[in-house]
């Protein structure tokens, strides 16, 4: 266990509700509690056993007047979620209580905590690896049940356990690298060919695990930070309908998640699991210029930064030229036309339609053709299916050191083919375990580190 | 102990967090998180100890899936919140995690609990009376340490106390009558002298102590729910730098309070503990048809609404007909002029100076003149000394019941020393103790009990 001051933080959301609950770890946290709070019958709370609580009060570290009345609870070094001593306080829920309680602690002694500084010290006192500390983050943010089962399984190791297996591989494979370049300085020429197959083997077997890690690492990024899509049209051509059709079945379980800033508000959709964003592109169409409006800043980046363009056209009207303008921009994108109002009579021109890819009918009125439009989008993303139990690569940041991993692994396994040598392959043998280290946090730079832990909530 | 079925609820606010709570009460409490919670070891968490708490996995009711690593803490009937039995299980706090666990303690059984059902059964179950209860929400809802303060010695049963004796002393007005009516019952003409002067002392005594309690109602009113004030001015005569002059001398506890809708943010100034709630006039004077403009309703409203004015006014300027004009609409209200920009020449003239009521010179930029504004405020709603150490009547509902006992002490003391019939007035003396009662909750009917609950917040 490594030597840090005592922290505290309130570990629950900001804002009113019945209660709150303030942190505090280190090696004094019950020391430091004890100078702010007076159990009832003034037992002393220095005594208590691990996992048990106290009922009594918070006083002012002064004049001992009472500020609040708690619940206390304690867990004991090395069985908590810091593997430090870790004191719980359980107050009132509100801004000014939580906010009093909290100033009593510091006052006594505990230093107000960083962002993620519970979590990291999980982290560097060995209770979690990286992987699984960042997966209690994304447990936090997860936006649907589906992303919250696959942060589960990333926060209870399943991604750890694969990663220590896949640098036993490769550990192996230096072992193998080693014992051949010992045995060659006695006799050059000779390598064992057995020795040789081995590490082929070894490479291979990496190879092949890293691949299967990443081919799904795009859905799993979209399962863990949602779907962002771009709805356009033109005005009254039932844009607001559809979203209505899709919030109608399909229950949103997050619906205003503030960001850090309040006024970024967002609204999901959940489609079978996939948090969808989807954004309004109000206005991209309400002047009449819109080839030279469609250029405006704000709904543009919109459009570039989507991962999906859905396109409503209303089939009871022939297109034009400003719904040509636009299925020019987004030709090279991922897109899906709609074809709306088809409850109506149909005006659009069979040639049209025959041009038209991706294309869907449906009526957000009736509801028809909304499955379809569901259907296309997992086929655009999941090649239709959705698997929920199998561990998924959901981190940008994981995904790119297993590339480089398995990059590594493609140059080693290309120069033992060419029959280079030995000693020249363990490099990029070491890099690939470098790698694939740095998701576990076995091998980081400390500002990397500390990046990514900044990037938490206070109070985890 | 009442029975009642077993609720649950999210306790914490809403949103992101490190942790959150949900809580389960009833007899039932402890077999329903069984179905649902896997303690490490296996544990069987029905042998749990009160006050004890258990590492361990909530599954999936139906298929044993884990869906969250939680805490999970047990607090026996009867010493916990609710007098029940109560289990607090602390999870991950995000909007999908805690969502998930609740559902499946509700699928194991529970149901979920109204708003304020949980202080509503330590109401019922009699570990808190009403005004406790009702101080649990306002220390919850605290804007300062100072209306904290207020409501922790309320949620301490200080009031309940006070309330406690003043029933006794009209319960034995009560039967003194009584006695009295007996004695007479024999000989109708002759009462004992004595007894009526200790009616009349008990009365008097309790319309004394009735007043006292009263007396210092506005200010509570005020500590409790802050103090309305508006700054109305013309553009440019230093609204900003007021409110700029009033924020950086004073820490502002509570910057941003979201209501029940998110889309309401209210700032509040710290005024020596007087929440203040700062309202944005702007728009009032930006036409030059001002008398007509003044009309308009929102910015009218937020005046009506206000419980202060505050008239900035130029110094460096003679006033014109647009600023007498709103004289004329705040002078029958409370209001402060300030005139401002006094550190640049005045130009104003000694003659409308001497004719300005209640007016300040300040100069929001050199912070001149700030500290009168505040000693003013103060006088003006506090007659200058802000009392935070006795209990302070803080709710109208409280208020308005004292005033009713009072009335009814009133019209019984008038007409004991106008000789009535005794009997005649024990009707007003149990009116006066019922009024009191329900303050404590003692005597009021369901439905105003269920209205006072259901403007608590969930999981309360």
């Amino acid at each position: 266990m490594k030597e840090f001051d005592t922290i505290c933080a309130i570990a629950t959301p900001i804002g009113e509700g019945g209660v709150a609950i303030i942190r505090i770890s280190g090696e004094n946290a019950l020391s430091i509690a004890s100078k702010i709070f007076v159990a009832k019958n003034n037992y002393d709370v220095k005594n208590m056993q691990t996992y048990t609580m106290k009922y009594g009060n918070v006083i002012e570290i002064d004049n001992k007047e009472i500020i609040d009345d708690v619940i206390l609870s304690y867990m004991k070094s090395p069985k908590s979620y810091t593997g430090e001593n870790v004191v719980e306080i359980n107050c009132h829920g509100g801004v000014v209580s939580t906010n009093s309680v909290l100033n009593q602690i510091i006052r006594a002694g505990a230093r107000l905590a960083e962002p993620g500084e519970f979590t990291k010290r999980a982290f560097l006192n060995g209770r979690i690896d990286l992987s699984q500390a960042e997966a209690v983050m994304d447990i936090i943010t997860a936006k649907t049940e589906l992303s919250m089962k696959s942060a589960m399984l990333q926060s209870n190791g399943a991604l750890s356990r694969e990663i220590t297996e896949l640098r036993k591989y490769l550990l192996n494979v230096l072992a193998l690298i080693e014992y051949a370049v010992d045995f060659t300085e006695d006799d050059e020429d000779i390598i064992d060919d057995n020795l040789v197959l081995q590490i082929k083997d070894g490479i291979d077997k990496t190879i092949f695990k890293i691949k299967n890690l990443l081919s799904n690492a795009d859905e799993g990024k979209i399962i863990r930070d949602g779907l962002n899509v771009v709805i356009v049209g033109k005005p009254n051509v039932g844009k607001s309908s559809l979203l209505n059709a899709l919030l109608k079945e399909k229950r949103a379980i997050v619906t205003d998640v503030p960001g850090t800033t309040r006024d970024v508000i967002e609204e999901y959709i959940n489609l079978d699991g996939i948090p969808i964003r989807i954004s309004d592109t109000a206005g991209i169409r309400e002047t009449e210029d819109i080839v030279e409006k469609i250029g405006v800043e704000k709904s543009k980046e919109k459009i570039e930064e989507a991962d999906l363009i859905i396109l409503m056209l209303d089939a009871s009207r022939d297109i034009d030229e400003e719904d040509k303008a636009i299925l020019d921009k987004i030709k090279n994108r991922k897109y899906i036309v709609l074809l709306n109002k088809t409850d109506l009579d149909m005006e659009i021109s069979q040639e049209v339609r025959n041009n038209l890819d991706n294309k869907i009918d449906i009526s957000a009125k009736t509801g028809k053709g909304i499955d379809d439009l569901k259907t296309e989008i997992k086929n655009l993303f999941f090649n239709g299916e959705i698997n929920s139990e199998s561990l998924i690569i959901s981190n940008t940041r994981h995904k790119q050191a297993l590339y480089r991993s398995l990059e590594n692994c493609d140059i080693a396994l290309n120069r033992v083919n060419a029959n280079e040598y030995l000693d020249l392959i363990s490099i990029y043998i070491t890099a690939a375990m470098k790698a694939l280290g740095e998701i576990t946090g076995d091998e980081l730079e400390e500002d990397l580190l500390n990046k990514i832990f900044s990037e938490f909530c206070v109070g985890k």
